[in-house]
């Protein structure tokens, strides 16, 4: 207890929770100035995210009904842009991931953190690049405007990057650094940077003509803070979805709903992400573990005390 | 399903999404300029608000401890404001209240919904009352500028409230209409006002010299919409806080650190509330049930679709 309550005090978090709030502050502007409507977020639902790593599970039955905990918004995005009146939404989402213990290592994983999910319609991975890495110089101005106290008391220089943040190819960073080239180009790296093509969830784009090729992405931080923003052009033809689930082995029952709207060709085509705020704020204020920007830490495999 | 589609669909939607983005974007204005810090809300905890009225458990094991889905952040928002440097903060806070299905039928209740949760250090219910008031008018204000064509397409008039809002007492208005008085006086107002004094759960503070008064408080919305925000001045000696828990046959085992940190004398001096989103769109909309502003409904006791 007398830890948990020395965190919660300590004047480090003031600091930090000043940076939140201004980072926080210049997202809400920058989606509004962008005329992206806010919506609001699911916890509970009877289909969510797969995920494909391994975790527990999270979920409650209620009236009859199994509800999984949001692990991210992904399905219901492409749902609510089945609104013609609205072309642009995000959602500020608590994902709830019960993920095995050993992440705690990692620095960068809480098993309930939360996310900007984003989700345009009829755009491509380019507009969607385009439209983050608008929104990231914007967060670095604002915040280095706002908190130039707070980044001082915590040691932390920021530089705005230069645009367009730089883009790589998943395949050219295999080749040159092997398996482990996240970690490498993020501790090389001084700007966040884009790299594309990963083999994930059924719902990111898988080209048709080049099998194996995603039209998706990461944003990862620079200085080795790793992953920033997951994304992707999104899947919305019924039979790619199929394939693409019984590839994966999902069990397809758990999609029912899902896969009644896909079958009757209503999916939009969209694009998107999230970006974690948690891992943002963690990069901002130059911490070592993301408990430490988080006044409850909620760090896999470890007690929580309040 | 086809339900479901067709209510993300529909044009009403589209309006009354566009509203609540402004209101939205109103309160972020508003608490930055205000200098209340945001912070990320809890998901799952080992100790959460018991709610004084039954509902269903939402909870779940994560490596052997109980975590329970956040029903309010009240202790949280207590436990926030012990770092020295913070003394205002909100969090955009999603609830789990797997409420009985009977609640479908007042037409404002989900089983899961967001609240604007505030909490101010060293202040009082009457600052919080202001701090509130001018909160609403900015809403208002806002809202009715950025939306003009939206609330006329959804036949809807708003008219910013002339501030300070009414404040009764609750005694007096039980003893001019009787039990039902909330409903009854909703109905009968032009504008949002505060009811005070409600016998509630244990942190809401009563007065020590006048045993039954408590010093906290309703803000309801006119025109029969009802409850708009709960809150009060809190507790934060330990020995009230014991003595209303055993006087509300509380389990004290499960709220053993929250009771560790006041029995140290460390739990501060607020005061706060809770707004309801989806009840402030409902209301600035004027839906009939407050499913409409949504687009995912959560209602107690229906089946969830998506």
């Amino acid at each position: 207890m007398h830890d948990a309550v020395s965190h919660i005090r300590s004047e480090k978090l003031t600091n930090i929770l000043s940076v939140q709030s201004a980072a926080l502050k210049a997202i809400h502007d920058y989606m509004y100035d962008h005329d992206v409507v806010q919506a609001m977020p699911i916890i509970l639902s009877p289909e969510t995210d797969p995920l494909n790593h391994p975790h527990f599970d999270a979920s409650v039955v209620y009236y009859g009904q199994k509800l999984h905990m949001t692990k991210s918004m992904i399905l219901h995005k492409q749902l609510s842009l089945l609104n013609d009146g609205v072309d642009k939404i995000y959602f500020m989402s608590p994902n709830v991931r019960l993920e095995e213990g050993h992440l705690k290592e990692s620095g960068r994983h809480l098993f309930e953190f939360t996310q900007v999910d984003i989700e345009l319609k009829n755009k491509t991975k380019k507009d969607f690049v385009k439209f983050v890495d608008g929104l990231i110089v914007y967060v670095f101005r604002f915040v280095k405007r706002e908190c130039s106290d707070e980044l001082k008391a915590l040691n932390r220089v920021l530089a705005a990057p230069k645009l367009p943040l730089r883009i790589y190819e998943s395949e050219d960073l295999k080749t040159k650094y092997g398996e482990n080239f996240e970690s490498i180009v993020s501790e090389k790296a001084k700007d966040p940077f884009w790299i594309m093509n990963f083999k994930r969830e059924f719902y990111d784009r898988e080209d048709k003509k080049r099998r194996g090729y995603y039209h998706n992405y990461d944003m990862l931080w620079p200085e080795g803070y790793g992953e920033a923003l997951s994304g992707g052009e999104r899947e919305w033809e019924h039979e790619e979805i199929v394939r693409k689930m019984n590839e994966r082995k999902t069990d397809l029952s758990r999609y029912d709903m899902y896969l009644k709207v896909s079958s009757q060709g209503l999916i939009p085509k969209t694009v998107g992400g999230g970006l974690g705020i948690e891992r943002m704020v963690r990069f901002l204020t130059g911490q070592k573990h993301i408990r430490d920007v988080t006044l409850f830490p909620r760090v896999p495999g470890e007690k929580i005390v309040f």
